[in-house]
């Protein structure tokens, strides 16, 4: 979903920095993807669209050539998925990051590559900051983990200039719920809107870290761009976002849309839901990401109605 | 090395933690090595040793079988190797460890896997603590902290009751010297001992977290034996050391052996060397080491004497 957004954001604006340290036009834009996107990209014939797994390592090495300057890897087994299949996660979120780092290393080029992780590298901390150790508790947690050490690694060594963007959880996410334990996150705000009910797995006190669509694509762009002596040997840059309470997150909803859409969302707990995202901080603070320019939004209200107004052209289904 | 005195030690006393929660007698001993030790076991009917390597996945599946209740896992490639040779670094350290890591998950017991591990997983801290995130600077390093991710990521799923024991520098290392960038540390005493002129690449005032081979093989025991449920979710324990200068191990060896011992030490400055080790933490306080019991040495001066009862049979070359 990031992907996407973020091509056509990159189709619209030539906003990446290139090998010249300027901004440079996007020349061609390659897509990987493991299965079709529901979400289609503006026709352009700078853009070509691959199907395929990066676990076949002739994959990135194929796609990953001589030409490329920028790579960005979002492809991943989210956390649900990677908690109930452990070796699919593995294989995609380790092996597969892997293979796309050692094209990145194979080309001739330098390339700048941005690694997406998240705040789930994190955990047992309900507060973190820069010097917060990653100490994730779940399995994509764990995975994340390991490709920003590798990310750092290849950096130092000079084969590839890398950068990993750690992300709160992207609330509201559009379309249907995936099988990320931080969906219901959005679930409980998009289903509502469009007229379905839905469950909230946890209880309202939870507090989650969330950061707009709008936001985290700005992120994207931000820490491509960011200048590599400031980013030193530490590549990974956290993502700081607004911290509200399920509880807020509804109360918000009910002042934007009104009883009728809050009452569509029931509450029965989901243990195994509420002790990952139990595992998960509530307060970030980095600094780095402040001074690096990078903006999370204002408050839960404006990430509704933002949603409103990207994705449901302003419609809501009372 | 630190393998064959471990399994020395623990063929002479019973003192691992078996299934039953007690010390049980050693029945079975497999050492799997991809060369040939210099230093042989005494002849014990419990032995078996196979030449094999660990990157061969087939090897660890074929070894951790059915009946295995512990796995002690040292096989890497050192430091100033995994530096020089990327890929045979994250061969070994990476892909060989997680091929030791899989077999143990598809063991039907779930063994106590203790998983060598380093200070050199932190980078850029003079002081650490349990609390300093782990920021490797060397391909080593990452190496080592991500085989710490997945062993806490595999004990939190219950596959095994995984341990790693993050190791000071290992003074003094008997025999000829091998690629760790730290093995220098060792050199500087172990070749002045035994007659032979040596070079010290990095200034006097450097610092090295230090530990005997002896109180290591000691920490390997208690961390195998600690309470799981002590450990928690963090399966990794910094070991600590002691924090002397090259400057006042070189004092201490005069002291103990004299003058025309430490006249044999030439000080040529290797750049490589000398920031590999900069990058190293200086100073350890670790609480978990220190609740759990393990004990570093007391003093520079007893490493030194230790090295020569131990394994000069207490005669200096003067």
């Amino acid at each position: 979903m990031l992907g996407r957004r973020l091509a056509k954001r990159l189709l619209s604006n030539d906003e990446l920095i290139g090998p010249s340290g300027n901004k440079e036009p996007l020349e061609n834009l390659t897509l990987v993807d493991s299965y079709k996107s529901a979400e289609s990209l503006p026709s352009d014939p700078r853009v070509v669209i691959i199907n395929a797994n990066i676990c076949d390592n002739s994959v990135a090495t194929k796609v990953i050539d001589d030409d490329v300057d920028t790579v960005f890897h979002f492809a991943a087994v989210v956390s649900g998925g990677a908690e109930a299949d452990f070796n699919l996660g593995y294989q995609v979120n380790l092996s597969g990051a892997r293979n796309v780092f050692e094209a990145c290393r194979a080309s001739t080029k330098v390339p700048r590559v941005v690694f997406t992780s998240s705040l789930a590298v994190y955990g047992g901390y309900r507060d973190i900051d820069d010097e917060t150790p990653l100490t994730p508790q779940t399995s994509y947690g764990a995975q994340k983990a390991i490709g920003e050490l590798m990310i750092n690694d290849y950096s130092r060594k000079g084969f590839f200039d890398g950068r990993s963007l750690r992300l709160p959880t992207i609330v509201v996410r559009p379309g249907k719920p995936n099988r990320a334990a931080s969906g219901f996150a959005s679930s409980i705000i998009r289903e509502p809107l469009q007229g379905d009910p839905i469950n909230c797995p946890v209880t309202a006190d939870t507090r989650m870290l969330v950061l707009s669509p709008r936001r985290a694509v700005q992120a994207f762009i931000d820490v491509h761009n960011a200048d590599a002596h400031k980013l030193g040997l530490r590549r990974g840059v956290m993502m700081n976002g607004i911290s509200p309470s399920i509880g807020e997150m509804i109360e918000a909803l009910k002042e934007i849309a009104g009883n009728k859409v809050v009452d569509r969302i029931s509450w029965n707990p989901d243990e195994e839901v509420q002790w990952m995202v139990d595992s998960w901080p509530w307060f970030a603070n980095g600094n780095r990401g402040h001074s690096l320019g990078f903006k999370p939004d204002d408050s839960i209200h404006e990430v509704i109605q933002n949603f409103i107004d990207d994705e449901l052209e302003g419609q809501v289904r009372n």
